[in-house]
């Protein structure tokens, strides 16, 4: 069974039902964490008298500080198409996002003053559970070496930074952009292959806006590991976000008029972009709620729900 | 005086004319190399009877161990139109190379075997000397409290992963393609201001290809301090790179020819893009031999000359 460690407060916990129970001693890095945190969390999951506190008066807190955030873009058929993108496009895209944009899960999503085009985009993210120095071939065999947990993370996007810079890792970058959590949810090593029937969910003010199954996306995480550990070094506790199902607030349009706008200069073609967009209700606001969730159908991986409100 | 240091099998070292005097004690983090490091290098310095080892016999290692690598896209005037970008846009792109493909400044530049359009493109480093954990403004005055070295970084390029796959993170990332160094070049405060002097060269087998100031560059370095905070928090030793002026092997086709070819769909464009650019001569191919150098005309700021060969 899956092991759901918070961090909060007074350091880190297990969840067993609606309560956290507190691990005793300190883990300075999620590896720590990953290691003796968990037998720690599974020893006291067997204690029927282990002290506890109420899970409802537990703040999560960012599971992993200090991690590097590693993205794939538009990874799932559904937004590549509502993106206008070629679904059958042959490379995984790779970028990241910053390592400041990481927030705990009920933290509030702060509009920097100048954006104007607020999303949201649920992601399942992948925590690196072993080192990765070199180029590895990751099978689907031995993905649960290199899967340490799973965690719900949303890819907050300004996309009128994003898009009209061409780069997305600033329009995605900005502090409280990437909420994550509240669970670091620690699979049995049987458990990772189970990934692609976590579904995905996400709500704003209660109305649903994104469902997928994870098994829906395109590059799946062994490719993906795989092609990453040609460019990049991994320590545990690093993090991939593996992109966002279809349903996202922007909608672009159509064929035609991309064609039409196509022909303006590029900086024209942006404003128009952005006044259009503007007009959209689907993006966010202040005062929003947000709540995003990944879970099996049958509970048994459960990477809990985040809330959060736009301020 | 700026003060060389040096990363070599042996330690850390301090430059003197031919030689390196090499530093009593062990650096663990570039943080170290900076504070105390400096002290004893300059102690060094002033000893005359200090021992030494010849330059040449010293190969120079990565001197930023770890750092993460931020990066300035087309930053120069001279590179944005060669790219067919607008060279009067008014943001400063931002995006990040891997930690994993920093090398040292003699390295060997290793071509993957897919890429076919590999390029370079000379840079100025600034090392970041203090951490930055929230928003700060910062100014002129008060750069030489961020700036805590230049180095000559590379930024090899695989055009044809770069460009056709929109983010640019992957095309840059692969292991060697940021060689950096020789010398972490450590200047006095009142130097600092001296960066627009720094005079940016790069040859291939060596014919000039690139050849500019510092001080053309588009954005500088506070502004762009100023708004990297807003997005990302540094540690000691993490470098922004901050763009490449003209003169990289890409020369995209002209205006009319690229309207046309917007016509076409997406892979098809890249397509005939990565086939036009193939026949340019221009790009690295194995054997080649590149040099690169900064240093002010006086020489008073020298950041050493790198030499990479392809492979």
């Amino acid at each position: 069974m899956s092991t759901n460690l918070i961090r909060y407060d007074d350091g880190w916990g297990v969840v067993r039902g609606d309560d956290v129970l507190p691990l005793p001693g300190e883990y300075a890095t999620t590896a720590e964490v990953l290691g003796e945190g968990v037998k720690a969390a599974r020893e006291l999951l067997a204690d029927p008298d282990a002290p506890s506190v109420p899970l409802v008066d537990v703040t999560p807190l960012n599971p992993l500080p200090g991690a590097r955030v590693y993205c794939q873009g538009a990874n799932y058929r559904s937004h590549m198409v509502e993106s206008g993108m070629d679904p059958d496009r042959a490379f995984n895209m790779l970028f990241t996002k910053s390592t400041a944009s990481l927030s705990g899960a009920h933290d509030d999503i702060v509009t920097p003053p100048h954006v104007r085009l607020l999303d949201y985009e649920v992601e399942l993210g992948l925590v690196i559970g072993a080192p990765v120095t070199g180029p590895v071939t990751v099978t689907g065999a031995d993905l649960p070496d290199y899967v340490g947990a799973f965690v719900v993370a949303n890819d907050v996007s300004a996309r009128d930074v994003q898009l009209p810079q061409g780069q997305w890792y600033k329009g995605k970058s900005y502090r409280t952009f990437c909420p994550v959590g509240p669970y670091l949810c620690v699979p049995e090593r049987a458990e990772v292959a189970r990934w692609p029937e976590l579904r995905l969910a996400l709500t704003v003010n209660g109305e649903r806006r994104q469902g997928s199954l994870a098994g829906d996306m395109v590059f799946e995480p062994a490719a993906t590991l795989t092609e990453f550990s040609q460019l990049e070094t991994f320590a545990v506790g690093d993090v991939i976000l593996t992109g966002t199902p279809g349903g996202v607030a922007m909608q672009p349009p159509g064929a035609v008029t991309q064609k039409i706008a196509g022909l303006l200069p590029e900086a024209r073609r942006w404003e128009l972009f952005v006044r259009t967009q503007a007009r959209s209700r689907a993006y966010l606001k202040p005062g929003d709620r947000v709540a995003a969730s990944i879970r099996t159908d049958d509970g048994a991986l459960d990477l809990g729900v985040q809330k959060n409100t736009v301020v």
